[in-house]
């Protein structure tokens, strides 16, 4: 009891002393503290209290996106990404949806920086709107601040902003915290995991990650430096889950060079088309070299596809040997096979350049039976029809597409279950903190560690807002913090709310009635109506005689009405809509939004 | 020349004779007018004219689902199929989409009856609307027919209409033509191709079908009928082409029962719950056996279930021990690691059993840790995100979830390309045409008809309402009928067409703003607003001075409207228009619904 209050004294010593003080302390304080990973799993530790870390998750657990996570430990707090997700079928009309700042907003005083871990929308694509409430340093790699930079200048941000560049194996303090950059393979380079050296332990969290032995620009995941944290004791874990339900190993990226060299080999005298995420620049990378092999030329297409290639070629991301790409209106001076077309709308959106040729609707690019297009991705959950439509519309050109898993023309950018393995036997974390993924990969990720002989208690299915608490010893969920969705539709940012969407599903699934009727106030006679105007209903000019109906009742029930109750419109609105909604669900079985207008004259 | 024209007469003289007469010489007549496959491939045959077939697909072709074929020839007409499709997510609010029946209703009296191939609903979905124009007889297996009396009577049509059972071997004439029932194997029982034996020669239609040397019924697809055929030589095959990107074989049946053997074993001391689809009777039949077999009782869930294994038992397609099915309101009584549940919602229908028990939305049951669910079935296009839902939520509640294609609880339906190659080799088909597919389906099932030798000329790439027709010698696409689509909403058969599809979809995106004016026609002045109603817009109480500026706006532009424009209401409305549209995507980037009504007092 005394060691525990002498320890929680010297905290509070500590925080009163300021951040950087304390901060400059941190290999001192931090790193000695935490338990060797022998004393804390095989014999009982001495419960030596410690100031404790919160995990706070704003995002990316029970879904797939927006991650975002608060550390807090003492007075200070970082935030590790800030990404957005992409609305569901059931939130039409929104653009984006991204994490509540609520608790980020309140707690302002207190924030040190964020880090991220990658360039990814999922990772990055909050950050301009959580920079209009709070501005702090934004710490990433060279190529991630890159992307970020697009981003901002987008929102009217850049330059306002501090970006700060962190190499792998290099460590940023965040107050009485320091975040330690750690190399990993995923489907952009430059991405990396975090060591979150806190005075309660260290902490773990891979960003998205899987193990390529063989990755294209040559560095490996450091697994060593995983191993060695966890040989020295890791407090957690928290890693991704995105793929925790497939078992074995994810590919390497390789594997994709083979497949694309063999169809260049199999597309020979047609043009080639390949449409892959513009954030994938290993991938691009392998079509340069391909076709640089085949002595092609290439054009890129796709406003992002082109942002993404020249950010890349810029920071030395991408090797282009000079002269390979062509401008787009240069593209007919060479003969069709001697080009590869790079193209935007893999996932078959409907604006892409690559939708719009299928569409025969791209100003630049019609397709024809001498086309050879490879589809080099994966439709992402929801995506499915768009591709295949897209697909059918390229192939009744007559054009060859490859799209099929058997060609291995993409592979995942996200570890298997053998790969989540190996990151929880390196690391060998006391507590495991599955994350990024819907509840099924949470849980298929627990699994693996119960497998593992990581304890159930020790294991944490959290959701986002909770806060997780541990002073070294013990971890839980210990209370909860406003978190949530927000929605992002044109220049509105969460101006539409669950009400607008019920209204919105409400109108797409029977369209609307609307009801207009004058009442002269002083009178209160009614001077014109029932008038009855309706929109995605029934085609109405085929309908005429259950319009004409329609009005008749609200004719008969205006009739009915008292003047008292001629008087009070509430009442009177009621009345319109239950005697028409009854009518229309009676001869039609539909239920449309009716919307009685009173008009005071 | 002279040949061709005494064929020509001879056939006219045929079906002058008489459709009835001309049947009974069938045997006579059309099966020996088919050349031998020997010299309709390699000898350049005689070129005898026969009266030709007519071949027009109207529905099934470039899409998934509502099934359905017509055959002509001379003044006969019969119908393959009548399914409906299931709705895209482009068509808000629709229930079911039918095919087009303009075609038939022109062509009435030729029509000679309704042939079907098995008893799913995108081959019999359609034919109560079909029966409400045409009432002709139905011609279907006993399980089939079952299926379709449950369909008639939910639409009032029980009773009135000819269902005659057919066998599988058996033929049933259509004026001129005969169709011949043969065996396939399906995801439900009593399946059947056909064989349509024409004057021009011998269509084979297989329907839905895969190869199932060991189905749970012991009744193999009749692969030697097909040979048979294929040695008298087949005019034209029509094949599934659903599975047409699948390498290799479709697993057996029986495999999904040794799944469910393993899994009962686990789940020792659960409740077992397994959704599937409620027409795979075998699938049920399996299930049924490995309860007995583990000792528990099984209690059903969902209507359509319900209504298929009645229907099943007693027909005699499914054997039940005596007392194994419970009633729900005695499951109670049963310890629950002695009970399984069947349910619907194996997509993840929102109304579905299982999706309500999922939501904690069931009245008699709640899912609990001691519950083992299976899902036994693939969610098919579309439907991904509504099964990872129910997914997640079954298994926040503690449950074990089975559901990925790992454990093998589900099988395909359908032929993959070894079993169409196997169809094609047996058939030897002169020509072929792919059927039941999206474009990129059937195109794939061409694909494997070139490489086994069919000239690519002799591969029929059609469309819906594409006439395609063959005397015998040549088959090509010669004319066009109408075909399409008809969405059903609710009772409406037809009423929702693209002006109000585009509507719901324009509502469902950004809203509405409903803007109301009133003007005294004598004098034409303004005596009521404008006044401003939106729904599904923004969320009004915290958007109010948008809303007040918009009035501000509205005002201005009436206010420089002349006495003239005041008079003419669609310049008006149009002026109101332009001026909010302008002022609300500027302000938002949003483009609702503006909708200007003009009340006349």
């Amino acid at each position: 009891m005394n060691e525990k209050d002498n320890s929680r004294k010297n905290q509070h010593s500590n925080n009163t002393d300021g951040k950087r003080r304390y901060y400059k302390k941190k290999s001192a304080v931090t790193v000695p503290t935490v338990q060797s990973e022998e004393s804390s799993r095989t014999r009982k530790p001495k419960e030596v209290r410690r100031t404790p870390v919160r995990i706070i998750p704003l995002g990316g657990l029970h879904e797939i996106g927006k991650n975002m996570t608060v550390f807090e430990c003492s007075n200070d707090m970082f935030i590790l990404d800030c990404g957005l997700a992409f609305p569901d079928s059931d939130m039409p009309g929104v653009d984006i949806v991204i994490p509540d700042f609520t608790y980020i907003e309140r707690n302002r005083d207190k924030l040190r920086g964020i880090v991220l871990t990658h360039g990814h929308e999922d990772h990055i694509g909050g950050l301009a709107y959580l920079l209009k409430k709070v501005n702090v340093p934004i710490y990433g790699t060279k190529l991630t601040l890159g992307l970020v930079d697009g981003k901002l200048k987008e929102h009217g941000l850049s330059g306002k902003v501090d970006l700060i560049v962190v190499e792998p194996k290099k460590t940023v303090k965040m107050g009485c915290m320091a975040v330690e950059f750690i190399k990993v393979n995923h489907s952009i380079p430059d991405a990396v995991g975090m060591a979150i050296h806190t005075p309660a332990g260290i902490i773990v969290h891979t960003g998205d990650f899987k193990v390529d032995y063989t990755p294209i620009d040559g560095n490996i995941i450091d697994l060593a430096r995983f191993g060695e944290l966890g040989s020295r004791g890791v407090l957690a874990l928290m890693a991704d889950s995105t793929n925790a339900e497939r078992p074995g190993y994810t590919h390497t990226e390789r594997n994709v060079g083979e497949s694309f060299d063999k169809l260049f080999k199999s597309a020979e005298g047609k043009r080639i088309i390949i449409a892959t995420f513009s954030s994938n620049i290993h991938r691009v990378q392998q079509i340069i070299n391909c076709a640089e092999r085949f002595g092609r030329k290439i054009a890129v297409f796709g406003r992002s596809m082109i942002n993404v290639i020249n950010t890349a070629i810029e920071l030395g991301y991408l090797n282009a040997p000079s002269g390979i790409i062509i401008d787009i209106e240069t593209m007919n001076s060479y003969p069709s096979e001697k080009i590869v077309l790079i193209t935007t709308g893999s996932q078959g959106e409907p604006m892409s350049a690559l939708t719009r040729m299928a569409m025969n609707d791209h100003k630049k690019v019609s397709i024809t039976p001498f086309d050879f297009i490879i589809i080099s991705a994966t439709p992402i959950p929801g995506n499915e029809k768009y591709v295949t439509r897209v697909v059918n519309q390229l192939m009744k050109s007559g054009a060859e597409v490859v799209y099929e898993a058997m060609y291995e023309v993409h592979v995942s950018g996200h570890a298997c279950q053998e790969e989540l393995k190996l990151m929880l036997a390196l690391t060998k974390p006391k507590f495991f903190i599955p994350v990024h993924g819907e509840y099924k990969h949470l849980r298929k990720h627990a699994e693996l560690a119960y497998q593992m002989g990581i304890p159930e208690d020790n294991v944490i299915l959290a959701g986002i807002g909770n806060v997780i608490e541990s002073d070294g010893n013990k971890m839980s969920v210990v209370s909860q913090v406003p978190a949530g969705r927000v929605l992002v539709d044109g220049l509105g940012v969460g101006d539409v709310g669950s009400i607008v969407l019920r209204d919105r599903k409400h109108l797409a699934q029977d369209g609307l009635i609307i009801v207009v009727i004058g009442i002269e106030r002083s009178s209160n006679e009614i001077v014109a109506g029932p008038d009855i105007v309706s929109r995605g209903f029934v085609y109405v000019r085929e309908s005429e005689e259950l319009i004409v109906e329609a009005k008749h009742i609200l004719t008969d029930t205006l009739n009915r009405c008292s003047y008292a109750e001629l008087k009070e419109w509430n009442t009177l609105k009621g009345k319109m809509r239950d005697a028409l909604s009854d009518y229309i669900y009676q001869k039609t079985k539909r239920s449309p939004m009716i919307l009685p207008i009173i008009m005071e004259t």
